[in-house]
């Protein structure tokens, strides 16, 4: 067993920044996570639907965080046209997400058919840019589709894509299961797939009632999860990190049924609407990510192919080699003694430290792992 | 469409009514919710596991609803021996829970294996008493146990017993998933299955990242809810109401990740446990059972086998029949205006009125469908 390892340059090929003040609080957390170059989601309020936001948002990334590489993403939408595409190209945005109506956090906006995006993603193949699909179809129970089977239900429209668009680059982002593996594993080199840390821990016992661990996709299987990890014990080069770290302020993982769900009937008892007391779906992990990947990876066996699933990979199939001249991050094995390596309960922007936890505006995130001790960290 | 029902004597054959001030609270509503008869569960702390215990909790409950008819239940557990349940037989005592370990609320008590429970069960078998399964595993991840499978994987268990006890009546609890309709449909006719009005209506999308939908079994795919609905709507007579309606603090139902989940850590940095947050599992019906029973089977094509589900199959089952004397149970549609037919959102005990919903100690339930209008109201 090793006590150190040395990775070249980490990248993160789907991680979500936000803005403002949440963006001010987890913008420097990639670095510190161990990231050199972060591949960032576009799902903003409103959207970033053109190049020009796109620039201005790495802008103001790079201004929180200067030596942080950011790429930058489109947000799949009827506003997008192929010379908008042309011109993000230029500019260095990489890709385009597609969301699903409806499926996760701000994708109200989301698709519904892919035919109408022949031309985008047309313009996108002769820019060489990337679709970047949250792999899921809105849930529809009267169907028979649901968060369970949402993903291997989708699977056919990225067989479809690929097959109408062989040399478009896809990556289908963080899979869940076996099923989506597979198809992965069947399409040609121009098919990737991001897998996050949490969905190698992760089943759905786990987020069963708890709030910190629910995210979309929500983890699924014991044989899913099995899957995952067989295909980065095997290093196959088309399966990489996207972490799809996403904050979200405490208050929302946690509301409460009297300041969220309260019944919605009006002064004449008519009701208006239905209770709802969601819990936002999402689990962060950037500001320890690259430990948690060792730590998770050793724990299966696949600690070997660290470097290959959090940078290797992803840089060879989106093309951003790695700096030779770049120092190598360093992890080494955490000493269970004291605190080391114990990942913090709480982040809290410094604005905020003295605003009541229950404030839904409080910019505050509990981290993946909170309070639990990781087997690696970063050498100083 | 009819637009008034009239049923005898419902009866519910597994409620949850707790004890002291909880019980205070929800003990009235089985009324409420137009039920005559409550077979109640044991599983109180600490569980009802003697004949004594039972009866002196049955007392409890009387005094609180002096016209409920209360029939009692034991835990089944290494304390039980066939002498006990002779006398419990004379008591009145009229089944034996079984709740596999750690599956649901207080069950840390149960069972593991149930071979040693066979001189248990002759002796039920004896005496006519009624074994109640909770049909789960334990969830055990490596194994490929969790809880979208762990009904399924149970059944051998329930016909392993049922070959083995052939006159022994059996009732698998909360049935959740096609796979237990169809093995109880294949048992004899000593094998009969209880049905929850909630997992009528939901399925894992409704309690993804909702506690209040959240219980166990958790409710499942679309198809088995079909599945449910379907041997519903054929009225087969050994499948019949149990609500499972369970009334928990709606702090513990919402939980805060800083009051409930504090990162155990000591002073020296160790962790000593792990963030847990979790929600506790189980949906309040009582106070509105008949009626929600009323509007879920009409939503499905199933009103007109309204008294055979919530009536006359569980009572030719356990042989408790209806008292032709006593007055029919009187449903009326609800005119959609002002308040009628709304379910309130809290039920509070007086008690706590002043106390502070995040105090864990507050005896304050949200019932199902709060807020949301019902079909069918009882009539005064």
């Amino acid at each position: 067993m090793p006590d150190q390892i040395s990775i070249q340059s980490p990248a993160d090929f789907h991680v979500h920044l936000r803005q403002s003040k949440m963006s001010e609080l987890v913008t420097p957390h990639v670095q510190e996570g161990g990231v050199s170059l972060a591949y960032v989601m576009p799902n903003l309020v409103p959207p970033i639907t053109s190049a020009d936001q796109a620039v201005s948002y790495l802008e103001s990334l790079k201004s929180l965080a200067p030596s942080t590489q950011f790429v930058g993403t489109l947000y799949l939408g009827p506003e997008l046209t192929p010379d908008e595409i042309a011109k993000a190209a230029r500019s260095g945005v990489r890709g385009v997400k597609s969301y699903p109506r409806g499926v996760t956090t701000n994708s109200d906006g989301g698709i519904e058919d892919y035919e109408t995006y022949f031309p985008i993603f047309e313009a996108m193949e002769r820019e060489g840019m990337v679709l970047n699909l949250h792999g899921e179809l809105p849930s529809d129970i009267e169907k028979g589709i649901c968060v369970m089977n949402a993903e291997p239900l989708f699977l056919s429209h990225l067989e479809k894509i690929h097959r109408r668009f062989p040399k478009l680059k896809i990556v289908l982002e963080h899979a869940t299961t076996r099923a989506a593996v597979e198809a992965v594993k069947r399409c040609g080199d121009t098919v990737a797939c991001t897998i996050t840390p949490h969905h190698l821990q992760l089943v759905v016992d786990d987020w069963a009632g708890k709030p910190l661990n629910f995210c979309k996709p929500v983890a699924k299987m014991p044989d899913d999860r099995q899957a995952l990890r067989d295909v980065i014990r095997e290093g196959h080069p088309r399966f990489f990190l996207g972490s799809d770290s996403a904050p979200h302020p405490l208050a929302n993982k946690f509301p409460s049924a009297t300041t969220h769900g309260a019944p919605a009937i009006n002064d004449t008892g008519a009701t208006t609407g239905v209770i709802s007391c969601g819990c936002a779906a999402g689990i962060y992990t950037s500001s320890i990510l690259i430990p948690l990947c060792a730590t998770l990876l050793e724990s299966f066996g696949a600690l070997e192919n660290l470097e290959k699933y959090v940078s290797k990979n992803g840089r060879d199939f989106y093309g951003y080699p790695v700096d030779p001249a770049t120092p190598p991050l360093v992890l080494k094995r955490v000493q269970p003694v004291g605190k080391d390596g114990v990942v913090p309960p709480v982040y809290i922007h410094p604005d905020f430290v003295n605003v009541s936890d229950s404030d839904p505006a409080k910019v505050q995130v509990v981290p993946f792992y909170a309070g639990q001790r990781l087997a690696w960290e970063i050498a100083q």
